[in-house]
């Protein structure tokens, strides 16, 4: 019989939210777990790190017996970072962000908290997993997610991805279940567009915004949203590397290298 | 004479920062500006979007005949999310962020707030620079760098970039001025290493961290620390657009859409 893996969780609701009990508790049987989250709500600070101000890590008890768990006062980045420097004696087998209550779609990798502890894991060598549901009611049906959650981390433990890639994984709404299968797809188009709503602070009489979210859909037939909606859990690597835009250096070299120091008096 | 163009400017230091100041003077002359940055500094805050606390914008008058400019209580994405939809009357026809002081080179362009700015201006389809310098001191020679800002700028305004794509420029330390030119260059493998510091809170006895960061040079002759060691300014086309993996698409479906189905049980 094999070791079982050691993997880290982490998640951007808090370590308080019921998704990342349930993302421990769907793993806790087939491997050493330690949990090291923020202690309060951290969606859409993206690769966020807390440098000006210090961290606190704190011990959190779930129950007798889980010993492992440490929320930390800063975002899932920072929880990352802390975990391997500052809590962790090795570097654990996977890490693993979720269950986010909201989808983690298109564009929004760039922005959620759950997705960039995902891509910190990856940027420091360790195999990463997201995991976020497509549906905003107050409590999802984590009992049938949670089925799936083992099931892909074996696949990925079995089957290392290359470097730098890590697999973002969201479900779609409980009320579709049961799940029609697992659609690995290409990132799709969706994008969240702010939408400011103007109020009046009710003592001062000064005006403030709530800066507003609206997640526009991704038209197409094979966008993340599409087979979310057709019932799919879908799963897209994702990878993080360099951003070079290796199509443009040879213009640009142009530009910038031979035409631009008339324009320039040192 | 073609009419001037309107610039946005913003930066992840704060608006009382020196660096946005230098960055307004050298381009006024040349633009219709409208400043809208941070009210406080937010280095490393990357694409963090603040959703759970309201926004306020009020108005700063840096000198008399200033008028465009505002600061906003959240971060750089913010800033440009509220000045298109809350503050400007049409979209800028460019988007300038910074002078941030220190580098912002390698990896560290996902955790700046000075190029997350730019980020979001790409990804709503405004042409976008971001202007850091590689250079701790507590006054870099503004002036110097200034020289270069309106030329690169009317570069990218008479050759745009392609959709998705921003132009991320560092400058070097200014003590290598004059500079020898603009190197456009790769996203070179700089990147930024935790390093904590625990210490004890000296009246309630609990222990806490400061994060620590310490950036690691690219070995390589051809990294952006190289050549701005050399005393170039670099420039390199950054594009964030879909990031899917799709060299182990293939074998993610077998792993994924065949061989999972029988270890869940919908």
């Amino acid at each position: 019989m094999t070791k079982q893996p050691h993997i880290l969780i982490t998640n951007d609701d808090g370590i308080h939210a019921p998704g990342i009990r349930h993302l421990w508790n769907s793993i806790r049987q087939h491997a050493k777990v330690t949990v090291v989250a923020p202690i309060s709500e951290q969606s859409a600070v993206g690769l966020s790190i807390t440098i000006r101000t210090p961290l606190r890590i704190e011990k959190v008890i779930w129950e007798s017996g889980s010993h492992d768990t440490w929320s930390v006062t800063g975002t899932p980045t920072d929880c990352i970072k802390l975990a391997l420097r500052a809590i962790l004696d090795q570097k654990p087998d996977m890490i693993i962000s979720g269950i986010n209550r909201g989808s983690n779609i298109g564009r929004g990798v760039l922005y959620s908290g759950t997705v960039a502890a995902t891509i910190e894991s990856v940027l420091q060598g360790i195999p990463a997993i997201a995991f976020s549901c497509h549906d905003y009611n107050v409590e999802p049906d984590y009992p049938t997610l949670s089925k799936y959650i083992y099931p892909i981390i074996q696949q990925i433990i079995k089957h290392p991805l290359p470097k730098g890639t890590l697999l973002n994984v969201n479900f779609p709404e409980s009320k579709l279940a049961p799940f029609k299968g697992v659609k690995v797809t290409a990132q799709g188009n969706e994008w969240w567009g702010e939408d400011p709503d103007k109020r009046i602070h009710p003592s001062e009489g000064h005006s403030y915004y709530w800066l507003g979210a609206k997640l526009h859909q991704d038209e197409g037939e094979e966008g993340e949203s599409a087979w979310l909606r057709r019932g799919y859990v879908t799963a897209v690597p994702v990878h993080v590397g360099d951003l070079t835009d290796r199509d443009h250096m040879e213009s640009m070299k142009e530009l910038f290298e031979s035409n631009l120091e008339a324009a320039i008096t040192n």
